[in-house]
């Protein structure tokens, strides 16, 4: 092996820029050639690839966004559009490829494996919804950017007596609401891995404010339904002087956490070695702290990732 | 004098909790007796007051919302509900009273100065919408909680080359759109203080893709309509990719910047040597750097805060 | 079991409220009184004990520092002082007792046991050096605040063609340096854990300078040196332009990481179900991914922190 | 004029890359061309310039350091050396040339000024001891570093009952000093500015101790001593168990604050239009918040930095 090609896929994700450059020094440390490829898959198909150095990517370690640019691109799901993919690593020599991403960018790195194409699969998404890992890059990052946004949300909701309803990102999974719920001391997290109760919240604001408590945090997951229908819902059984939030796309981007950066300089590095041993058809991830890596059909099929509800009953225990 | 009490009015402002301390000690450093009215006007009718001690000021510097609340009360418009407010200020031997807020917050102070009872009006929101300052205490906060959320969502517009319409706040004045869209970067800064057109402003987008920047940041103040609103009828013109997100609450509580302690560190000392003087019945602000007090009654009615429009041509002048 | 205590010993670390937060709260859910002790082991002595109330905990969870303070207190060494300390806990009805500390707090706690007294410790330090434990409360934010700090430096270090040597915490073990050193790029990470060979770092420089990069970054745990003995050390090999910074205090205070607020939240919460079997002479943690309990006595005893050495070649791979 | 030429020098600060921006972007949008000039004066001399286009300086507004990099160069007191420089610019046909940096860059530009080459000074610097404006670009973003290391540092000096004398940057001033001294509730602060009494200050601690408040907080410019001969002078009236902490170069580097973003962009915007109207020789600067422009002969040779010392009073009437 020579060369190895690294996109990015999907939504972009805080820690994506110290993965590409862990991939890319990585293989270079081992005397490869490092190529990025611009735009994900559609950058992939027009041929918009270029030979990396490593100077490049000195000082890229703590940025935002991807410097590989990310880029919708349906169309990969047709067989003839993925064989001119692998047409173009052919032309520029490339002879495994690094894909950094979701859900979507893993579907088509297995695209590719099925093809015969050595691709890696690492997780990059802020979603934490990936199979195969305990951790997706840039997960640590969101939580904290929705942590600090609820604990500025809990000063006002203090102040005012307030009940604010604040929507985080997570379509599929409730981690980034779970985590920062906790994080922030909320009074309830609704996330799409357990039915919600919400009469059962009501009461319990109700029950606060006869104890002395007389404002509250609901954080609310993207997938379960929007802030302002929560909250519309909620007066329905009191008035509450609510308050709908929706974080949105303050999530993804800006500096990554220590935590994120260090993932994906490992994850990234892993998938090198992982290359170098002849090895492809990967979903990596990190499982117990250990780096493992798994079948990516294997586990895009017949994995689903596990959000940890038993930290729900925590938080039921920990609040007011 | 011996006693003066202080409340804080309106929605809350980083910076509210450095003026508190600041007006206690600055009084108790003069020999005089500091009371805290919980809940603002509301609270001041109720008689829900305290005397402050050191001790409890200790470390509140840097904390987001307001100890001493705040509540709507539209009550306190009508005059028997103001004077109410100054029989609990007579029973609890209060001398004169130092009201932190915006607007609505200064309209009370007013009241109680035309019934011949001494206040003064510090300077508390984000808005910076308030005369006889330059700046009110919270508005360099919000500006630097905005432009880091802008900052974030540059990323992913770099990355996936959107264009994000953001809508920060400021119902009466657009200087938070102002100076978090120039300290941003952005590319359009929409504001109440000048017509906004939108042709030009998609036109600008379109020519600066052609020019090789394919994303967009616009910055909205909710005074002129929300972002989404903003993102359809820019729709009408192209399809920009766009994306609207709206700030919220994000932008009132956390942590206040080392200027917005200064400030509200100099006003709140300022309020309590005006009122050793004898003074009251003003509105106090920053002007040129220097501290200032003008008549609160004629600050109100005859005077508005200017938005410095002059920043939009300077946006346009540095913009791509 | 009707009462617990809790007290928190030795260098304070950001999570540490979040801490007592969790233990209190959980064995309030649990029909359990809550009883904080003041100033650590000193306070025990003393008998500076109180009853916590769920109210007084609201909006503690972010807060840095410790509210139930910290204090030195060699004395606890002694046999008959440590059960002076126990005819408190028996004086005040309290059952068992949870301390939240580092290596010396887990003696005390270790000592108590061996009396017969039911104690459990929580990890609580920013240096990641206990045994029984993956990760301590507080290892995460400090890593992120030293990061942080080692950001800032790179510009400078950028901007100027200057070689920093920055010094953070870590007397014992070189996990901060580690962690914060791969998130931040460093060109170098000095480790009590391995020798450091100061010629090849000056040779790598140099190399480094040949090859366009023209500044460095070296990290150094406070346990192998300080910065400037390092720096004096390294100037003998040639002129880097270098400069010593010592990073102290910063990396103890301030807001805790999301990451330490849940790891926080979930240890205090499982030291009290522990306490609720029956079950005590505990030292508690994490350990791939899961709570984990192992007898206090071994665990001090028998067993060591073991950091990561690999990711120290990691680094060498990923650097320039 | 058709070409102006841009360079940093001296210490990097936060903000000088949005003055960068905003002198080229400026001289864009009036029809000039813009000349980076790498590594201040030495590149001036070696002629290490470069045309700029608008497209690299995207996303550049928010970046610590310089991208035109700095360097130490006091040959250029010499006066062939300064007709060297000149020389270069007249190569690259520069007509006038704008300097972002401190003291010792300005003094570069009065040389300039004085052989009859257009230039104008912009203050660049973290001090804000620069004559002829209120504030320097950095200065604000330096005040919130120390400010928020300084509110970590309280969090440890509050749980420990301890005493931090903690040294900020400000070798001719003591405005750091000053203004985060106040921002942090400092029990102290020391500024070249006025003399300090170590005895008084050692006295209120004691007091403080009395009346309940255990801990302390002296913040002391490096202008003064090093914190560390302060704590040993402290010592010596008592056992404060006092810590020194240096907060040293993490001040200088990283994201600029918002205020210093728009200071930045609308001091160099000014000098492109100073310049546009024929004006050169100038420093400019902003002073009770107008843009002002000064000769730059006078500004350095007859006018000083003035601190404002009644802050310290203000803290003295604010503190516990």
């Amino acid at each position: 092996m020579k060369r190895i090609g690294i996109l990015t896929s999907g939504g972009d994700s805080q820690g994506m820029n110290a993965a590409v450059r862990a991939i890319a020094r990585s293989a270079m440390s081992a005397g490869l050639e490092a190529y990025g490829i611009n735009y994900g898959f559609k950058g992939l198909v027009e041929g918009n690839i270029f030979k990396m150095n490593s100077k490049e990517l000195d000082g890229i370690i703590n940025r935002g966004g991807t410097i590989l640019y990310s880029a919708r691109f349906p169309e990969f799901a047709q067989e003839e559009v993925q064989l001119q993919g692998i047409e173009q690593l052919k032309k520029f020599g490339i002879d495994a490829l690094v894909v950094i991403g979701g859900d979507g960018s893993y579907h088509g790195a297995e695209k590719l494996t099925k093809h015969g194409y050595n691709s890696i699969g690492v997780p990059g998404t802020i979603d934490n919804d990936i199979p195969g890992t305990d951790f997706t890059i840039g997960f640590d990052s969101a939580v904290n950017v929705a942590t600090e946004a609820l604990d500025r949300i809990n000063d006002t909701a203090t102040s005012h007596q307030r009940t604010f309803v604040v929507e985080v990102m997570g379509r599929g999974a409730g981690d980034i609401a779970l985590w920062a719920g906790i994080a922030a001391g909320a009074d309830a997290i609704v996330i799409p891995e357990r039915d919600y109760d919400i009469e059962a919240i009501a009461n319990k604001i109700k029950e606060n404010r006869k104890n002395g408590k007389d404002h509250a945090l609901i954080v609310i997951a993207e997938g379960v339904m929007s802030a302002q229908e929560f909250k519309e819902k909620l007066d329905q059984y009191g008035d509450f002087d609510s308050r709908a939030v929706t974080l949105a796309h303050i999530q993804r981007g800006g500096v990554p956490t220590a935590k994120d950066r260090v993932l994906a300089s490992r994850l990234g590095d892993y998938a090198v070695r992982l290359l170098l041993e002849g090895k492809g058809g990967l979903a990596i991830g990190i499982h117990d702290n250990k780096l493992v890596a798994t079948d990516i059909i294997d586990t895009l099929e017949n994995h689903k990732h596990k959000t940890d509800v038993s930290l729900l009953d925590l938080n039921d225990r920990l609040r007011f």
